[in-house]
């Protein structure tokens, strides 16, 4: 990286650019910066070049002369950044997007490894598939995060901090792994002795993953208002995006259609959930 | 396992056997049944012999002759046992004995992951070296639960349903082995880069572990009556206390001297919590 060149982080929030390719934004030519990386979600896209499609909640990540920033910055976000704005708030060393990585990494491993046993004692192959998932992220957030630590290398001067990230990501890798080992045996259908099953939860207690319907009354409402917990007595315990995860719902979290809901709860309160979730308005 | 023979579950509650052998107490002379295994804390021992010592605490496991259990249940309890109550309260399966250790597994390997990552970003020994401890022991219950699955094996028909304790208890002992990769950096005095530190955790939170010392004012109270919460803001994670965990300690939980408690809170808050757990009465 050259003395006058900086790295920034900016979300796709401008409409505008909404689907439209690198090439056709000409972001290098009008601002100098040039887009190295692309998060969309919890995958990443490296070296992405001309004909890389921009999508709305894209996270890009630029490197260019400091004086491209404002600019990259207003096209990007369509709000205008101030100087000082754009020191203190967007831009960003490797270091940060490693940070990033590895609190991604401990979310999606320690919510892996608590679905895991509930896929197993509640012998629910949906959440044994939501491991899966949860184990394919973690696989390519390792690898995206070895190749920021190692970039990361070229600018600081004791690497030996930089080695405890790796194997961070390394153990969060494996036990993401295991869990998935373990759901496993669900999805390959092998039964627990029912015993076991019972002993470790309450008999009537379920696990469960429901979808938001598109047109559903809930859709656009939050956990509080929807008075989710109140009402069905479930409690959510995490929701998937698309290829994004919401680790930790509260009240404030606001559904959104095609949202994947897990809950934990009883039978019925399943039941009460499904038809709030599908209810149209 | 012949027809009239049965297996019962015993804890030793009766001061006067204590620190006795099973030579010494003549067990099977007295009352036909046999101790097969041993459990203390969350370590077993199997195939005892007469020159085994048994200590307040251990769970005996004993097979015999109906009959015999109300004398076994009466010398190793101290109590009195009615015919209904063995019947219903101590007599237990192979798989209830898998189930006790299969929930300890769950626990432990939760408990692990927990501390592992806090050993990482606190940058503390205490807690890496708790995770080694727990690791040890997950080892123990792996091999315990392989071999009472084994034995169960005899009374089931489908050993399908056997299957999967076997895959449970593998994948939860690789994910305190992953935990245990983890806490190792710490162990090893790798650094870890402190703006992830910082990052992932509030600035001035720590975690501690502490030790409630003979004597001290805390000794035989329970968390709540110590009011840790209100006074000192610290949070209970788990207390040790000699190799047994205790995994969600509450209001109720009573200290014992010798305990380590490993709490979550601020700096000034572990000095308050280090104060009331080394005061004299």
């Amino acid at each position: 990286m050259y003395a006058d060149e900086t790295v920034v982080r900016a979300k796709v929030l401008n409409e505008e650019i909404d689907g439209k390719t690198l090439g056709e934004l000409k972001l290098k030519t009008i601002t100098g910066m040039r887009v190295i990386a692309i998060r969309r979600g919890t995958s990443w896209i490296y070296d992405p070049d001309r004909d890389t499609v921009i999508h709305s909640g894209d996270i890009l990540i630029a490197r260019g002369p400091d004086e491209g920033v404002p600019e990259f910055y207003r096209i990007v976000t369509g709000e205008i950044c101030t100087r000082k704005e754009h020191k203190s708030e967007i831009q960003l060393s490797r270091i940060d997007i490693a940070v990033d990585i590895i609190i991604e990494m401990k979310n999606t491993s320690e919510l892996a490894v608590d679905l895991a046993y509930s896929a197993v004692l509640f012998q629910n192959r949906d959440i044994a598939d939501e491991v899966r998932i949860l184990e394919n992220s973690m696989n390519e957030m390792k690898l995206s995060l070895e190749r920021w630590v190692l970039e990361a290398a070229k600018e600081v001067e004791d690497v030996s901090q930089l080695q405890s990230l790796l194997h961070l990501a390394q153990s969060s890798e494996m036990i993401s792994n295991a869990a998935y080992e373990m759901a496993y045996t669900v999805i390959k259908g092998m039964e627990i002795h029912p015993v076991i099953a019972l002993a470790m939860r309450e008999s009537d207690e379920v696990i469960t993953r429901l979808e938001v319907e598109e047109g559903c009354s809930a859709e656009g409402k939050t956990i509080g208002e929807l008075e989710i917990g109140a009402k069905t007595g479930m409690t959510v315990v995490a929701i998937r995006r698309g290829d994004r995860w919401i680790f930790d719902p509260d009240s404030k979290t606001v559904l959104r259609s095609g949202d994947l809901i897990i809950a934990k709860g009883t039978r019925l309160g399943e039941e009460m959930l499904k038809e709030l979730l599908s209810s149209k308005r």
